[in-house]
């Protein structure tokens, strides 16, 4: 027998706990955890995920001494219940469940009742002594195991599922409209027709043997982390493939038992919003599956206070156990077995952005967690679902209110109508915002919900499965808004006499549930209003709890925050946010307001250095103008400012009538303007005459750059105003080129500061944003006060990967799990990260205190934050809006690496 | 007193010696050496490069301590010689030369005759008795003085040389032709109209203190250091500015004392073709100057024999000593005056290609070196001299021989007459190939001189500027061909009555001095003749050399040779020439073909992979033909294959007519083609859909280039040849891109030997061509058998450089010294060679005999192979006609190494 323990059992004996979710899944650690501190679990047993790798890795078979150990731990679950697994009159029923380390909800399979085969219904017949419940089981039995293990399923889109084709036709015959009123005859002649099913499809028998059904479901599992579905989850929330899952056999409890017997799915919490509240949904006589399928629409947990008065008390009861002991929001399904409560799983709830940051703010205050867990534990970016616009009064008050369902996913969207995730699709690469509505959701439609701006379901209640991913996704949802039809085949949505058709525009508020036509007014968020004084902070509970996070973050946290920023608009909107000074600001963005793009256009035109000198003599004014307001509102904080950077053919017309219009207003030649625009093209502008390139061939540029730059820093000086410059250089790749750029700008502020008498503490560093930058650092911090790194262009060039051609196989690569994730969106640590490393100590190496940024986009995503700490950087600049997502993923990342 | 010694004696005493070439310059280490083995040195001293490097960056001025020094050394001159500096009667003269560490011929500034003034002069003229030489040396000093060191020049290129024309009036005046035929009366007065022009242009006076005079010519020498011409030569040859120059002050002798005088400059042997013979010019009666300047056409050195036989018998005896000592061929100066032979500088003979690989062969045979010297002393691209074509017989016999000049540089040369070195380049750079027509060359031609196929003179020997700089350009020259007459303004060369315009086709033989009317058809060098079976070994000496030569590079190399190579033609030519194995197969460069290109523009076209696959099954057989030639030609060396790398876009047709004639011929419709082509443009296609990433787009190309590959394996093995194919994976950044394409090549591989029944050894290998490749080599190597460095793309993305478009900036980047070389010629060792490092090292860790390659245009660059010597890497491939160089080249590599 080999030494590894592939299974661990659970219930009175219990191998594991919560510590081995890595081996054991997250369902799996957690069913032990409970069962360890006395909760009522179904016992059972847990195949470790090593099961998953090794069985992908031996053409689809698990390790062969396996066998013994399964066989033993259902001997435990056998002699705890006193059943027997196959046996005629007393059989024991399994669950089998998938279960990874992280929760993909609804990915992977799922087979319940499993044990039944014509033998053993009888017995369980005759033991419940409710003939009508075993058959119930074992038609749900074959269907799920005819569909998951065997494969019988539907043959292309159009087809309805063939069993439950088979169920309605059956209830057509019996003139019975719901399930639950067939008989036991009914549903023996249902079992036939669907093992007649299976025969006719498979030319296989459906199995008696019930190791070889236990078997069977076990590779399904095990096979259904490979199924499409997982794999897009996976890409998306970069899970990898290596983690496997386990699989969970646990003995059955009966939810369907009849009207003693309930199932259901709660939270400890509102995960929606984080109120602190008991929260979630039943159906009486149902198994569980029924609840999150949202086939039937579930009753509000309060309900089942009047119905079952002591299984509420006690799940009460279980709300606090579980929050005490796993210190987090919990996410939990019972099944109430003949009064009898069972605990059939529990994990961390799924919740929005703002369910996360006030559960985060509110347990810090009960004592359950302290602040450095509430800081570490909100994902980042749900910080800025408490900075999305709503729907404001003005704007609600006018729109045409229609539904009303449960609010899943809070927020305001708008968009147009859609009926499938295809379209959803279609339409959003189009550039559409569109609302995804569907009667309900299923896996099958996640690319199309990740592809919506919010989700509208008429069926399905807050543990639906569009609540959960809307939830996962932070996208608007209102679900179960059972007013509302949905035909696909018209391709209408209708309320009472409201009929609204597809690319209709609709919207709904995922805070409140309403539903409206047409679109609707917003305003700025709550948070927004208060920073910009619109609105007292004593009166926005969510600013409140921003805050309070921000002030902890900013406890934590060891880089500055700086932003990307090209107007004095953007910068103080940045600066209410907590920037701590501008890391970016592309001067080019400037030259295209008003006149200012036909003096750069006379520049880009100009034959000789003194024509072009006379042109950007015109701009001077305007770009000092630029820099004094920038420098004004930053009040002394540091502000970066970066020279000309793209090529030059940028700022030229290419359209034939813009050519014309450009050759009459500055008296040059329509062939002049085409023969040079026809000069200044690139094979590949990315790699062509740009950044320093520029200044080093025209350095009067350069020069009138450096000269607005200090004639606007000693203006502000003038004015009382503190002012700290930072010059930076692009494209550096060779010291030589930041040395003829560096004499320039130090020639110019000599010059200036000798004309305006004012000293100006300012610096000169570049952009590190081509290999070999990093790769000659220390060389280039000989001249460079500080770098920045522009992870942008330094990911297409250490990827050779043009961000603008990658559409044609990048997503190619993320179906097929050759990257994880978006490297232009995430940085990639292994290769770019590589080198900013690199680049970082040669930095140091030279100049042990020089100032280290990033400026790319990375430095606004929280997963890059994190490795820009371990590098470590001094700062981290980003978007206005970011700014307050950096401050958290930078206290988070400073915490994680304490 | 400073530490630091500035100043170097030589004469009776000699403080240094050849070793201190970094410090005494090239020039000033030699004449000291000389001065130690007892040749007669006029007694002097050097100034070191390193006052140089102090006189740039102290606003140019020199050491305060190196007053002293001077003073001193001027001292134990005048006292060895018994003349005293300035004196009024026995006046000392001096000679202030430049010298840098690596001779650069006529690129900087050197003063004559320095100490001379208005009384001075008296003092000469009565003591030589002779008041014609005083007043002629006077003359010549003022003149260099006014030039050099008072900037007394022509305003712009149309002026007279402002000294030249007051003599040429003189002479005009005085109705005389000779610059000899000038009385001391009618050079006193030519004087004074000399002093009048400086004073005239630089409102100050010749100035008549000698000490005045030396401290100014010094700083015009080392001011000279950054002239315009210095500055161009340093780029081409890689010379750092920080080695500086060093001055060399030296007694006067003088050739210009009249019959019993003259100077020259000569070789140990012929620089030309190597052969061993006393080869050189003199002039009697003239000062070195003269000789170099082409301005009278000096004598063959053989003639001395008979005009002055003791100072000829002297200098045989001298080139002995010479060689002996120098262990090397040398270029040396000397004057006789008055019967008495000096030396005034020697240093290793500039040579052409030919000459070098001759004078290394043969003086390994006289046991003056040995075959380590040999090897590592022939500069490696001087081996393709070798094998450049030459006017065939039958060719020249149909020629119009119009003139025969002196054979300056060996080699077939025909292009278009121009007669300016500003034309040269403007046709160049249009494409064309260019003979430069001057009456002699000067220093400013140089650009035009690079630019040039070949250059011919009417003025100047084998000494001259144009020689010298052919020499060592390796272009083909013939000079001093005198019955030649160009007329600048007319734009026409005349020869008797054969007159020849700009534009007009000329050719030229270096190697034999004929000029030839029109072109002149060629034939394979005496090398390639032999190897392709065409002549006899022992016919032909330049072969014997030629193998000598490559035989003892391979006796010292380590790394092997490859060849890049895409047919069967150009594998057995590199064959031939000592390839190893073929580096580099471009796949793609088969698709061009006849037919070929039609199925592989329907691939593209095609709609789904059953139609793309269709189209690949028609190119299937192509490419398996194409890959069994080339293993038939390689005989089981190995075959490296690229597997298809450009953008797709590349295969279609981009003008409408063409696109027009395809659409009909495939029978699809105009507009599909044009989307297509839209479709597929790109923004940045360097950085887009290419390489592996096409592979993995479209599976069934790898599939199908892979099936060729082992089809046309299996086909030579059966044919009883062995074979040993080597797949590469192109553009590879991600170890996932590679697991996709193994899978796929190894698969095929797999089914073929089933099906042919035969065992293939093959490898599976990747380009490592972009940063992260580099990067992560470590992983990437768990699945690459092998690694070929593609520097020309990791040039292109670590640079963040496209090579098509730094045409408009990285020459502007020369000019300024930022980049030292090309980086797309020579590798840069500090950028890509770091990362080429990095991945090399990556590499050999996962996989420590792992196959390391390169196989860039890098791979046949000698500077750049001595690089891959160091990684080190297994082999370099290169273009066929560069495996010679490789062979040398890595010869060397591995001596500098060892």
């Amino acid at each position: 027998m080999s030494d590894t323990k592939y299974i661990y059992s659970f219930g009175e004996q219990t191998d594991g706990d919560a510590k081995l979710r890595n081996l054991l899944g997250g369902k799996g650690a957690n069913l032990a955890e409970m069962a360890k501190i006395g909760l009522p679990v179904p016992p059972g047993f847990t195949i470790t995920t090593e099961v998953c790798t090794y069985f992908n890795a031996n053409e689809k078979s698990c390790p062969p001494s396996m066998v013994d150990e399964m066989n033993n731990a259902i001997a435990i679950v056998e002699k705890e219940l006193d059943k027997k697994f196959g046996d005629n009159d007393n059989p024991l029923l399994f669950s089998v469940r998938s279960g990874a380390r992280e929760s993909m909800p609804g990915m992977m399979d799922t087979i319940l009742n499993l044990g039944l085969n014509d033998v053993t219904v009888e017995g369980l017949a005759k033991k419940s002594g409710n003939p009508r419940f075993a058959y119930d089981c074992y038609r749900r039995f074959i269907q799920m195991y005819g569909d998951v293990v065997m494969g019988v399923q539907s043959a292309h889109a159009d087809e309805h599922e063939p069993f439950d084709a088979i169920l309605d036709k059956i209830k057509e015959e019996k003139g019975v409209e719901l399930d639950s009123d067939l008989s036991a005859e009914d549903l023996k002649e249902l079992i036939a027709r669907f093992k007649a099913l299976i025969q006719e499809r498979t030319s296989s028998q459906f199995p008696q043997d019930v190791k070889e059904q236990l078997n069977g479901a076990i590779a399904a599992v095990f096979g259904s982390w490979s199924n499409e579905r997982a794999v897009i989850y996976r890409q998306k929330y970069n899970i990898p493939v290596e983690w496997g899952t386990a699989v969970n056999v646990q003995a059955m409890v009966f939810g369907n038992m009849g009207d003693t017997s309930s199932t259901g799915v709660a939270f400890t919490r509102d995960p929606a919003n984080g109120e602190k509240v008991f929260y979630g949904e039943y159906l009486i006589n149902a198994q569980g599956e029924d609840v999150v399928a949202g086939i039937r629409t579930p009753k509000p947990i309060a309900e089942l206070a009047t119905e079952m008065p002591d299984s509420h008390k006690e799940l009460v009861e279980v709300c606090k156990t579980l929050e005490s002991h796993f210190k987090d929001m919990q996410d939990f399904e019972f099944t109430v077995e003949d009064h009898k409560l069972y605990m059939l799983q529990t994990r961390n709830g799924k919740r929005t952005g703002l369910a996360a940051v006030r559960l985060a703010s509110e347990m810090e205050a009960e004592g359950l967690i302290d602040k450095k867990e509430a800081v570490r534990r909100i994902p980042a970016d749900s910080i800025s679902s408490l900075l999305t616009p709503v729907f404001d009064d003005a704007g609600r008050s006018k729109a045409t209110l229609i539904a009303k369902g449960l609010p899943a996913g809070p927020g305001a969207a708008s968009g147009l109508i859609v009926f499938s995730a295809e379209e959803a699709e279609v339409q959003s690469n189009k550039g559409e915002s569109v609302i995804l509505c569907r009667t309900e959701t299923s896996p099958e439609d996640l690319r199309g919900m990740l592809a919506s701006q919010g989700i509208l379901t008429s069926r399905g209640g807050v543990s639906s499965h569009a609540a959960l991913v809307a939830r996962q996704l932070g996208k608007v949802c209102v679900c179960g808004a059972q007013e509302i039809v949905m035909d696909y085949a018209k391709k209408t949505l209708t309320v009472g006499d409201t009929v609204l058709k597809e690319f209709d525009s609709l919207s709904m508020d995922g805070t409140t549930g309403e539903v409206f036509a047409g679109g609707v007014d917003t305003a700025p968020s709550e948070v927004i209003q208060v920073l910009e004084g619109k609105m007292e902070a004593k009166d926005s509970y969510t600013f409140e709890i921003f805050n309070k996070i921000m002030n902890w973050s900013d406890e934590f946290r060891t880089m500055k925050i700086r932003t990307n920023s090209d107007s004095p608009s953007q910068a103080e909107l940045a600066l209410a946010f907590g920037a701590e000074g501008i890391g970016l600001c592309r001067t080019e963005h400037m030259f295209f307001e008003g006149d200012r793009i036909d003096h750069m256009r006379e520049m880009i035109l100009s034959e000789n250095t003194e024509a072009r000198e006379a042109a950007l003599d015109k701009l001077l004014p305007y770009q000092k103008e630029d820099f004094t307001g920038l420098f004004r509102s930053m009040k002394g904080l540091p502000v970066t400012i970066r020279l000309l950077d793209p090529p030059l053919h940028e700022f030229l017309p290419h359209d034939d009538s813009t050519v014309r219009a450009l050759a009459e207003k500055l008296g040059i030649s329509h062939e002049k303007i085409t023969e040079r625009v026809k000069a200044l093209h690139e094979e590949n502008p990315m790699l062509g005459h740009r950044g320093c390139r520029l200044g080093i061939s025209y350095p009067e540029i350069t020069k009138m750059q450096a000269r607005a730059i200090f004639e606007a820093a000693a203006t502000t000086l003038k004015e009382g105003i503190e002012c700290e410059p930072e010059v930076m250089v692009p494209l550096i790749g060779f010291k030589g080129e930041l040395a003829n750029q560096v004499a320039i700008i130090r020639e110019q502020a000599d010059l200036v500061q000798k004309e305006q008498g004012v000293e100006i503490q300012y610096m000169v560093g570049t952009m590190i944003e081509i290999p070999r930058a990093a790769l000659v650092a220390e060389e280039i911090a000989e001249l460079a006060e500080f770098f920045s790194f522009g992870t942008n262009d330094l990911t297409q060039t250490t990827l050779g990967m043009s961000r603008d051609d990658a559409g044609t196989f990048l997503p190619n690569y993320s179906d097929k799990e050759i990257v994880q994730g978006n490297p232009f969106a995430t940085i990639d640590q292994t290769g770019v990260g590589k080198l900013v490393k690199i680049g970082a100590e040669g930095g140091r190496k030279t100049r042990p205190n020089i100032k280290l940024g990033i400026c790319g986009e990375h430095g606004g995503d929280p997963e890059s934050i994190k490795f820009c700490n371990t590098v470590p950087l001094s700062y981290v600049s980003c978007s206005p809006n970011r700014v307050p997502v950096a401050r958290l993923a930078s206290a988070q990342a400073a915490i994680l690496q304490a």
